[in-house]
């Protein structure tokens, strides 16, 4: 599987997986996190390997549409860049860490 | 109509507008933002004013579930609220502030 593909798969499953059916999450969760191949996930499942395979495709379609409509997987990696830039620049000022540090929790949560 | 319920259904409406269907953003949009009453969406589009008072009502579960499930809107207070204190706090400091201005201009795209 390509590397760039299941980065990017799991950072957006990361942003969106509350807007999937519990069906998609369980599915894409296994293929991308955990490695799963189609089969085992079939097996698991007690489905098709098609069945699998078509399901992760829509799901990966659905995935790339929520962020085309509200970008928040390419807005985080604009502001994580600038924070990690300001904890550099600013190591020294206690209360910006601290204020960087709040604003970088809000994006795990 | 209540001012807050108001407010709230306009600032849902900017972050999750994307995920709604032509008519609901059509509606919501006449109702919360345009001020128009529920007769008159009736009149413009043709509908019965309960057809429309049930779209509107539809969704506004809607939006609320979006904030429940991906909570853009109240982790832009936050981020707006810590902002505001920076560029208050490091008013002297041109390149933190031009930092946190790009930050900014990324809850208006």
């Amino acid at each position: 599987m390509e590397i760039e593909k299941t980065n990017r798969m799991n950072a957006l499953f990361e942003f969106y997986a509350t807007l999937l059916t519990e069906k998609q999450m369980h599915y894409i969760e296994l293929y991308y996190a955990e490695d799963y191949s189609l089969a085992e996930i079939a097996e698991t499942y007690d489905v098709t390997r098609q069945a699998v395979y078509d399901n992760i495709k829509r799901t990966e379609k659905v995935l790339e549409s929520y962020e085309t409509k509200l970008h928040m997987y390419s807005d985080y990696i604009v502001r994580d860049q600038i924070f990690s830039d300001l904890l550099t620049k600013y190591s020294e000022d206690t209360y910006l860490i601290g204020q960087i540090t709040m604003l970088q929790s809000l994006e795990n949560d």
